[in-house]
């Protein structure tokens, strides 16, 4: 699963079938320090992620084991928040230090 | 999911038993504002969009997941026509704004 | 779904159990105009290709839907031939352009 | 599948709905002598892993296929910790050289 | 399906519920020609390939579909053992042509 760092949103109103309702943020790859990559994602949000906040994402066919993504066209999803990394016995991130 | 601009189509007469019907674009991979990066797909529209219009992509397995695609071997799905995009509380992508 | 260029063919008579009678091709990954990328893969045929057309490739467990995929550890498909690709109202690629 | 080291750990209290009890590793992908290549993932530990183990990992949909991990959003598996790799007749990595 | 050079073997005594009694290869990708990329995978043998051999893999979850490998967490497969490989109506690989 990849870290990512929540950055906005997207707005779609014209859909294929099976996606209505699904809440879509504007996500960009980062490291375990939390530090962008400079890649954007659109991903599905189960957990309620705010802007800047670190998050885990499922990517791929992974993605239709919950209960509200079975069935649609979905391969990225928010599927965490983190409080907190340790690398070799420090911690390299914690949720206050949003940017 | 990934950003893409519609570019252009693709026209396929012989084509393996259940691709049958399929109405194939030639989309660019582009970023959070629209800019194209030079990587051209080949996806099945599902929502009816035009030329030079931002949309999201499902890509892998996940593509199955809607009446049309069930059972076929698709890989990449136009899914949706991005309105705008929101990054930071500044919108740096609107749907007027094609090239 | 991603194109590219027959290049020529594979044989391999030790399969594993499920493999037994496909015919697979050697293919060059290509950009929307035919031009190569020096990226090879190989891809069973579902189409009856021929060294030099360009192709649409189904990769991932997409791959599994269709009667002769069903079951096979297959993940790569050429799934159509290209006639023609048509970019900001312009013809890029027609099939007698074969190298 | 690849290979990778165990780094860290990541603690996510706030998680979407089928991913509760999970434990998360913080890994580093490695190559085949246990080198470190500098890209991070998070990945369910199914076996046990300790800091600065070599470890092999399953990942896209290949994931739900264990007891543990059936009907949940994975996209990453630590399944095996590896204790020796040989190659070209010579041992490249041991599980005793950790860092 | 990527092409790939058998280079040694991996022994991982720990493993996680569904992976007993497989038989890890090393391999690293290849180009058409058998020249290594120095890119080294773990791959379950499912053919008994010997070292130098070229082999066909399998990746994600098109891996599942054969007897041995049902619901098992393995992402990579070598499928087959490549005999020959012709390209522009040349032989660019034969299996005696082994490293």
């Amino acid at each position: 699963m990849n870290l990512a760092r929540v950055r906005g949103t997207v707005v779609a109103t014209k859909r294929s079938d099976k996606v209505d309702g699904a809440n879509w943020l504007l996500v960009e790859e980062c490291d375990q320090t939390g530090k962008g990559r400079g890649e954007y994602l659109v991903a599905l949000d189960m957990v309620g992620a705010d802007r800047g906040q670190m998050v885990l994402l499922t990517q791929g066919s992974s993605c239709r084991w919950t209960t509200r993504t079975d069935d649609r066209p979905m391969d990225t999803l928010v599927v965490a928040i983190v409080d907190e990394i340790d690398q070799a016995a420090a911690t390299v991130y914690a949720q206050g230090r949003e940017e």
